[in-house]
């Protein structure tokens, strides 16, 4: 394929923006790929993965006629990002992010946003437990969802915005525009709120290993492992994550402790066929993820093969 | 190997008693394997896997000459089983299970075994989210624990235990001896909290869903699909697991509230050092869990390569 974009900054580069690196030189989707960590161990390790044509630990030198910025650092660091670069930034390029809130993002990004520069802010749904420039890999984004929340386009810019949805679909994504705060809202329920609560269940356990030393962990294979995995994320990102979408997670969460405290009391009480009902409608939306190609269907997510 | 035990019975042919037989077979344990199935449908399914000798309809002819009687069957059903099965055990033979919670099983289980039958309550701590004997494979319980909770042993029981520890070696897990009460606690703590909790969350997005259409499915790889996993397991089982286990795992549940509220509050305040604290805690114990073997060290469990 011929290049999508002459020149690429990634401003950030842990899990995310390595993996958009390697998908790009994958599809060689761009004619070069810069990257910009202020942190020089994360850039040393960026280099190393020769996937950069560049590494700066400017992000005003990285962003230096590029036609593509993306952001990829934690979103409560984004507006101080954007502040940092506008001046420097091409006319006529296009700036975007990989967060994993929106309303947050727009509000602290789009008052450092020039005239000439068109911004969409994106958000690819991938990633793993994993973080650094080293945990990146080229199929992080294949039939991943790529969300778009541009707001209303003008004419003028529709043609800037087919480049970027081109960007990431030839990453391997489904790319789809949406609402920010129906994203907020979305992403509340199938990403902030999960995390929350295993990070959660996973602080009980810890607590309590004091007193049993190590059973949570002997014996975790039992359901709890998969809890420590998503527990694992990164703590900035997360922190981030959580206090620029507080509103919508607190109300998942509400809900979550109203359901939590139904099946409770049918614990309790031996309401034995609510437990049951309950359970087997659970279990149907499992297929449903299977079937839209969302994880696999291998038993234990095909992990005791790797013994 | 020579054959540990001459005629082993599983009485109930889910995923667990399946997959002792294969391991049964895989090491050669056994001089045979019968089985036990009220249902026709898994007597079938059972029968064409070739690895039982024989499948009965009735659980009284399967359990007549064996010198091994596992009860496979949710925990609920176990004590109505060991009083079907009771008068028709051969003398001198071991009874065990494989439920996943203790104390309600001995209690239910002990009234009915005869003097003459010795009988060791355990819990191999291993699993998936798929049911039925279809879903059996030889390796599920290799680098596993068995968890085996006989009380007081006398002396001249020390070789009937010490035989059952040896098919469970043997079978590839590891066995420690535990007190039944502490084993629930444990349990409640990395396994029965963590499927209610994920059980809650599948429920809570079903809710939605009706909302946003199928949305929570598209975007489930952000976190929740790993919950949908845990939640689509056996729902006859885990209710029963509940119901059995309603004091350890409502404390549990209680401790899981409080430290949610915590951090709910953390969120709402904006208190970030509290947050970012408490995520750095829990990766640490991620890193517990594979080191001890109990979870792959692949990102994602290893999820993405099979893409």
């Amino acid at each position: 394929m011929s290049h999508i974009y002459n020149r690429v900054a990634l401003i950030g580069l842990g899990l995310i923006a390595s993996s958009m690196a390697h998908a790009m030189r994958r599809g060689n989707l761009a004619g070069q790929i810069v990257g910009h960590s202020r942190s020089i161990d994360t850039q040393k390790k960026a280099i190393s993965l020769e996937i950069f044509d560049e590494v700066f630990g400017s992000a005003k030198e990285a962003v230096e006629n590029a036609d593509l910025v993306v952001l990829c650092v934690p979103v409560g660091a984004m507006g101080s990002v954007a502040k940092d670069i506008s001046a420097y930034m091409k006319a006529g390029s296009t700036l975007t992010d990989v967060g994993s809130t929106k309303r947050a993002v727009i509000d602290s990004v789009s008052p450092h946003v020039r005239e000439d520069v068109f911004f969409v802010p994106a958000h690819p749904v991938a990633g793993t437990e994993q973080s650094g420039p080293d945990a990146g890999f080229a199929e992080l984004f294949d039939n991943r969802w790529c969300l778009m929340t541009p707001g209303k386009v003008e004419d003028h810019n529709l043609n800037r915005i087919e480049k970027l949805k081109l960007l990431w679909t030839s990453i391997g994504a489904n790319v789809e525009l949406m609402d920010p705060d129906h994203h907020d809202l979305v992403l509340a329920v199938t990403s902030h709120a999960p995390h929350l609560i295993a990070y959660t269940m996973v602080g009980v356990a810890d607590d309590l290993r004091r007193v049993t030393d190590s059973e949570v962990v002997k014996y975790s294979a039992a359901g709890f492992r998969d809890f420590t995995r998503i527990a694992a994320s990164d703590p900035t990102m997360w922190r981030d994550v959580f206090l620029s979408n507080k509103d919508a997670t607190l109300e998942i969460l509400g809900r979550f402790t109203e359901e939590l405290f139904a099946l409770q009391r049918a614990i309790r009480t031996g309401d034995g066929d609510y437990l049951h009902e309950y359970f087997t409608r659970t279990r149907e939306l499992r297929r449903g993820v299977v079937e839209a190609g969302q994880d696999t269907d291998a038993p234990d997510f095909g992990r005791f093969k790797g013994r």
